[in-house]
């Protein structure tokens, strides 16, 4: 199997996840730039996550216009992907979903969404909330061209996932399996710090120090992050599309 | 296939999604206007949404009762949708279900439920709750005869939905497709809303003009809109019935 | 098929109903007065309700005593149910469950459960909470004799439910499938007041006079009591074991 | 079989519950005390628990090393296990996971996490809270030595079960059957505190003599225990594993 087609499987295996950890429904998308061009990204065309299979992934630019003549319809959303691949060349692949759990973050703006749980650690410090209606006034909320989407990924800056006011999130990581994990943790330490805030008292945040700790022993392809790889791909009904990078 | 028959067809696919969406379960009913004549409309006999079938499909008029000689039982309340669809031309489907998260804001009725998430904007700048106890007294909360249903029509006027108080709520749209997903999100932005409140702090809410964007913007058979469909139609297990129109 | 058998397949259906609506897990039970002795119940051996069938029905009396000779392991609440029915001639079926979001209003006693939707009416106006330590003292929390069981019964008095504290509930109705309806709409009625309260200001209640319209209004096989029975049978895999009994 | 061999089974069978009943997912871990010598326990190697096997169970010794050459990885939190065996002579089996409302009690510790239903009793009189950062500063949480897991284990004390801060739990007990179903029921117990709290007023927490009666009248293999335990075992998909000793 060439590397393309062993990144585009893994593709595949993360739409599912997504789909079966409930981060997508028939909304939101997952992309990874592509192995043999960092000007290019894959990423199904218009179709339901947990729909997708090899054939339905498309190469595009970082316009996000497809880089073959394509006649099947896109996602209209894409160009969250185009810009966060454009404005930052560390990232390799990127999610943006609508996980319900996230969203009361984006609404009720004076509490801050941050890690309170270790697998939370991968948001990071700091979690902004990006509103389109900031600079673009009164929209369908959705990014529908590159000047929004420059103006999310703007926001987003160097952090790992940025809220999007009434309507979701972007996340970046340096690997599929990163970002995927971080998907499926964020609406999960989202709950954890809702119930604890309603439980009262003062919330013991992960410190800046922990969560350096953590990010400096992660790596996509260790023992601990293939386990939940595996046993979600499985759980999706993907397992044998697994195929694990040797070293 | 006959006009009829596809429409039928997509009755029978609502029904199967909301039962699979958990918004109703061996209660609530969707229904459609006839397309031959706008004075009848379509909706199951008394069967849970779950098990209904093309052959379960009956023909009512606007004042409830078969068009056609029938001896199968049907729903007690289906006057909801005579009532609906006899004051709103405009409108071809409707949905009465009980779907819990939505069953809150009719009870406690100092807060109004509001379009806080992109995918709730259908539900329109406001939503209002009918009691029937305010002109009806002590009844079952059951509206079964047209007086009722008129009632809560006049409640629901130009609204996209309303709220019934201790009951559930009534749903009108310009087809099938947008009374579903309509009806599908309405929970969902029910429960972002209660746990934003529960964050405290000022809430954001769509704008006017974000909600009239939204609405300006959908078409229910576009891509976007088809791609919702055709996948809670395969989770319902009825992907099988689809049958998109052409154009 | 006898009567008899009728009612031990009734009781079969009614066990797998509560299992498959997470009103019980292993613990948990149903059971019904002998339709040819009003001083015997049918009820399960000792087994998880999700795996019971006709075989595993058992015949007691109303001290909880095996009216044949058993080896097999019972229930150790069964008095719960003798209770009952000693205590309540009217009463037909009876259920003990654990239902999870029924406990809070047992452990937080100063917030009274009442019917808030028009399908938890079935519970009445009061629902008293029974605490076992008050006559008892410290106990393991189980009803496993006469004596506690008949202290319940008295807490439960003409009602359809009693809490019991830090424990689950007990519920007795006219019917076996009354019996069960209730029950799975008790967590169902707890879950929207307890979103209620959560959203703040004045609570609607159910007025007394819409309590006893629901409950004039009502019989057990009705083509909309029969629908739910039919729908929540099927769900839990033994829609082959419906029966409806002529008229 | 040898008893060996019929731990392992039983070993099998509570990693695939725990996974079936929300207590883990492809993180967290149970052992057992190896049968024939005290100084060593059996746990899975790496492996998401809902898919271990009879052969993916390896020895290890209370350091946590293993008693065999192994070339499989080995969960690297295992050391928790080894601190807890060789601190509690009484205790046979443990797990350590993140059953995800537990964590709100670890994050948000004025608020202390007891019993508040019966099937919560055996987590006891406390449950305290570990925090890592206390003895090692900032970590990435995890307990990846002896040295933090004497720490916990020390904090763990005679208790039945501790938080672990921003982390998950770790329970300890005197059979494989006693610490799965005290790791089932700790977040159920919690989310009958947490809304009861909500819900306000003061919260009837068991008795010091309840919970002490509870544990007098506790024996891991009697019917009611056991019914549980081949319920969660047919629902795990394992039934078939299962077998119950003599006596």
């Amino acid at each position: 199997m060439s590397n393309l087609d062993a990144v585009i499987q893994e593709l595949v295996i993360a739409n599912r996840i997504l789909a079966r950890e409930d981060v997508v429904d028939a909304y939101g998308h997952v992309s990874v730039r592509h192995p043999g061009d960092p000007n290019r990204f894959l990423i199904a065309r218009s179709l339901a996550p947990e729909l997708v299979g090899p054939e339905d992934i498309v190469e595009l630019d970082l316009d996000g216009q497809p880089v073959r003549s394509e006649d099947r319809a896109l996602y209209l959303e894409r160009f969250i992907h185009a810009a966060i691949f454009a404005a930052r060349p560390d990232v390799m692949a990127a999610v943006h979903a609508h996980a319900e759990d996230t969203l009361p973050f984006g609404i009720a703006q004076e509490v801050k969404l941050r890690p309170v749980i270790h697998s939370g650690s991968f948001i990071g410090t700091e979690v902004p909330v990006w509103d389109i209606a900031d600079n673009f006034g009164d929209t369908n909320l959705l990014v529908t061209n590159m000047a929004q989407a420059n103006d999310l990924a703007k926001c987003l800056g160097g952090h790992s996932v940025a809220l999007m006011r009434g309507h979701g999130f972007a996340a970046a990581a340096l690997s599929l399996i990163e970002v995927v994990r971080l998907s499926v943790y964020l609406p999960r330490n989202a709950r954890a710090l809702m119930r604890a805030m309603q439980l009262g008292g003062e919330i013991k945040y992960l410190s800046q120090g922990e969560i350096a700790a953590r990010n400096r022993g992660y790596r996509p392809y260790s023992v601990e992050t293939w386990r939940t790889w595996e046993y979600w791909a499985k759980k999706a009904g993907c397992g044998h599309l697994l195929s694990r990078p040797e070293g």
